[in-house]
């Protein structure tokens, strides 16, 4: 029961709006003494940052965190982590030419229908500049999992489709999503990548993607079925980013044209270690983690604010036509990369935390 | 934070093994008032029920359901609504040969890895035995919908894809659904489907399938961002039951590969009433149900538990061989059809309830 | 969040009407390879059940508690524990006369003008036979207390307070708790005690009581400020118990009454062990415990349905008399105790897993 | 499930610490449309300032509160109001002498014990500054009562008794409590307290309290049995602030002195209304409101850093002894009447809307 709160144990609560003065959250639950820094935060912040290519928001924003509570001397203290980042470059004159119109495929209308009034300042509160206060969230997360499981845990995500294109997954490298501003894993796909998404966004239209996330070095036994499952947790998670509109876990939807044989991942002793000859199950059983590697992809669809004309209705409900003209990216799913880490991150925490409870 | 209870406020407790002399559930949060019988819940019941055709498992259970709390002369009281279902059909002798076996695919790896011991006898707890108490709350929670909201709230769910067979979706007939063993909503398809699935359970394989669920009649303003979001909630509750990977929200994966124009809904006044000319949100927007039919699918995986030979290991850890002889649905998919029809509704009447509590 | 169920780890959800076919609860969150069996649950259920004496209620119940869920060859599987309790002895008829009126003192009234229904047998929902459940569940508490911290872990309670006659604390035994029928923990009062509850009885009448409880051997560290403390959860707790008006967490509301220097607990180290001077603080200091000796104490109302005629209206609004001829307890209170143990131990529980989650 | 949260629906996430930059809170669930400003909130938060009188700490903080999200054009939207209160006068260095010693009857030992770490300026989290994020929420909690019930709903406290010193109940006055430093409902009784608490504070010591809060205008109905009663939901928030020992729902501990008749309080129709003869009850009857007022009370015990000297241990386990020379309350009773204010103003608004969202 959490309107704003996501997580059992390690939970955030997020606040704030677009264009109000600043946007944060509040962290509960985490372990304490772990060393913590506004550092380790910002590392991830910086990933998800707009402004930093033309393949982005051009909105400028530092997204610097200030940790207002819950780190003492650097540790954490056991005690609700709250962080604050203030709003820097909101230009809400961008919204007046629109504040009294729907746009197609955004939550203005249901905002408006559900609570009768809205911040329609950049969004207000449906912005995706709410994720900013994931990733932070996610940051302590992963910080927290690298001091309780080791360094061999890590997650990391890929977009593998940009709108009609995809990627080569046998290329996969971990080092060119860092590189490319796309976080595309194959290097050979980026140059086209690039093209096709500044066509894209001179043509006043968006595309969707899809984004993959892998996170190794998770202990089996994580997730507590049947309704705290680590699969449909995930789901969860990672539905619940703007834009997010599909979630697999493994072969995900794929599996339905699957075989048994071929879909279930049989299971081979090795030199006294458990292997698994293939991984449609995505590194989950029976909402239990088995120790492979996880693997999950959610699609986010294409950016509702374009600049391309659009047939809606204002809040009288007169027909009407729409072009959004401010500073938006032309592919949301680019930057959803760190998010959806960051969400997973605090998936795996709370269930490593579940887990300890219940397990010991 | 819950293990094995689902929901906010309209909240159900299941528990109980596939050969333990019972399983049920605890219904709360249900509203005063509304007229309630066992035979309400057995409509829905027996559409989930095994044994009725060659193609789900041959377990014979007359799947019962007794109020044993929470009904008073016939209306909900408010109280816990207590449902108890006796196992009759349970033939653990079938498991005796596999019991020191995992079965890939399954959660036999992860359950024993996670809580050291397990009821091996049908699967314990990790059985699709257990999504019979999901479908008797959701029995409840659709009658408390029809009563709220009026009868023309309906939600219902049809397999539109069979392993590697679609149907053609612009013949949905929804007396069809109801018709057919497959719940396949398109007349024409039924007789090749019946053929596939025969010629995959002689070959002793199974296959997987994709759920569409429809939900109209849902008042708009139904969710409560951030993160209690009716799409993350609808995601969660599908990703929970047994053996689904994967979801999709209206276009789902799908709008990845969508441009911004024919991805975003157009909205229109038609005759004072507000009209999408498309429905690719699915009916939420922002995770708000927008008043547009709500549409969701799903993907089933393939039954794991086949008498095809696989590679495994046992529980001392040594390689050896696996072949699953017991009753067993050569597409667990299709019985999914009414449990996910209960799960959707017993989210969309969690979210009204959820509404009606901070908008009035 | 929970109409019905109680904890956050460790949680029951409790159904089930004082004349409906029976009650019970499912226990969730129990650790798994805990050797449980019914035996172990009725020991508890036995302290609690009625008519046992002439000074509790003359229903007889055997309070056989079935376990249906959760427990496989003696061990729980970490999977929820479903039990069930037949209601053997319910006389429906002895609540004819009075079911249009309302009980004074009774929540006969709140709950028909807050459900606009209620099942009046007895007391429906709101019957003390609710507590069964709670039992039930504190026994499964306490048998995985032992396990998990030792065998010296222990709750105690005791009436130390009946209607107007008070006891010697300085007397507390236990063993001598266990023999007489109030509870006491005072051999010299239990005659006195006596000669008092059967005038109170014969006179068509009844008392109240306070119960004290007692926990040893619990770790320091557990409770969760702010808002999950030890005390404020024990609190909580207590109160739910049907009759309850006020809980003491050590010197309670006579703290009120202290300087400084009378109430805080001084501290001592006394050949390497921390040791308190004095226990005002019952053990909890800023909602976690110190490690010394937890201590409650609780205050049970008289029963509200008396032989003693009473001024009431009838749910028609008119004005009327009552006079309650069921089998009822002259002191409720008594029976109170092995439900505080109960709830007390689920409360130790639940914040030893929570306490294991964020601390390890 | 939360440790820093509070409440169902309507709940606020509280963080800080006494000494870092700033504390806050995050109110969630409260419903849109209801005109809030800051010049609202800060009537609460005046009344629990610290440095108005000799007789509370000579901290001076402004304490003004800032709303940083969830309030557009002067109404609350729905979504999350982010409060943040500056620390304007945190004297760190008063506790440099006593950092490595645990104060009896304080929670530094059992933070130290629980967290491995602690924030030892100003007690860090477990300060009764965090009181003031109650206060800020409570303060929202009490204006949208104000617009969801009328003006005939209000919460108001009172200190009824200073260490010793008694008042007379009888000549309660609810302006006269506005009027004094210590909360008292009689004007008579105040010239005598002024003495007694200068007495105490010069004497380097310290007294408890006991305060009464009075609920009037609260609908019958509100309450959710078993699990959510209200009054078991009022002991959990009133037994959460810091130093409370002990609360009484109307009669209280002393309903164990009573008999039947005494106790339940009888009903009446007179005119058409509902009337109880009495109200023992304090407005709850089987946890739900019966439409009287309700009567709640707690006592705080006294104030444990007092500059008298106390045995105790310092970390490394050494016996020593302490005085505490920081700025404290002589009473922290007294600034706890706005704190419980608070707490029972968000417990009813949930319970309100908890109300709603089941039985409409």
């Amino acid at each position: 029961m959490s309107f704003n709160t996501f997580g059992k144990i390690f939970r955030f609560t997020s606040w704030g709006e677009s264009h109000g003065p600043a946007i944060g959250c509040v962290v509960d639950g985490c372990p304490p003494n772990i060393s913590l820094s506004e550092k380790d935060i910002m590392k991830d912040m910086n990933r998800r940052r707009p402004g930093k290519s033309k393949f982005t928001s051009q909105r400028k924003e530092s997204d610097k965190v200030n940790i207002l509570s819950g780190v003492f001397r650097g540790k954490t203290t056991g005690t609700p982590i709250s962080m604050i980042i203030y709003n820097e470059d909101a230009k809400s004159r961008d919204y007046e030419t629109i504040k009294n119109k729907f746009r197609p495929g955004h939550a203005d209308y249901t905002y408006f229908l559900k609570y009768g009034i809205r911040d329609y300042r950049g969004g207000g509160r449906q912005s995706a500049r709410e994720t900013a206060a994931r990733v932070a969230a996610g940051a302590i997360a992963r910080v927290a999992l690298e001091k309780l499981i080791g360094k061999k845990f890590k997650v990391i995500g890929a977009v593998t489709q940009l709108g009609l294109l995809s990627c080569d997954k046998n290329n996969w490298n971990e080092k060119e999503i860092r590189k490319n501003p796309f976080f595309c894993p194959d290097l050979k796909s980026t140059k086209l990548w690039e093209k096709y998404l500044q066509a894209i966004r001179k043509s006043g239209s968006s595309c969707g993607a899809i984004i993959e996330l892998r996170a190794s070095g998770v202990p089996a036994g994580l997730g507590a079925p049947i309704y705290s499952k680590l699969d449909s947790d995930l789901a969860n998670a990672l539905m619940s980013i703007n834009a997010v509109k599909g979630v697999n876990i493994g072969a995900g939807m794929n599996s339905a044209f699957l075989t048994g044989e071929e879909n279930s991942d049989e299971i081979k002793n090795i030199s006294g270690k458990t292997k698994f000859r293939s991984n449609n199950a995505g590194g989950i059983l029976g909402g239990i983690s088995s120790g492979q590697e996880i693997i999950v992809s959610f699609a986010v669809k294409p950016t509702s604010s374009i600049l391309n004309s659009r047939k809606t209705i204002n809040i009288k409900g007169k027909n009407t036509k729409i072009s959004v003209k401010g500073r938006h990216d032309p592919c949301v799913g680019i930057r959803a990369v760190p998010i959806g880490e960051a969400m997973m991150s605090c998936v795996i925490l709370d269930h490593y935390l579940l887990n300890r409870a219940q397990c010991g």
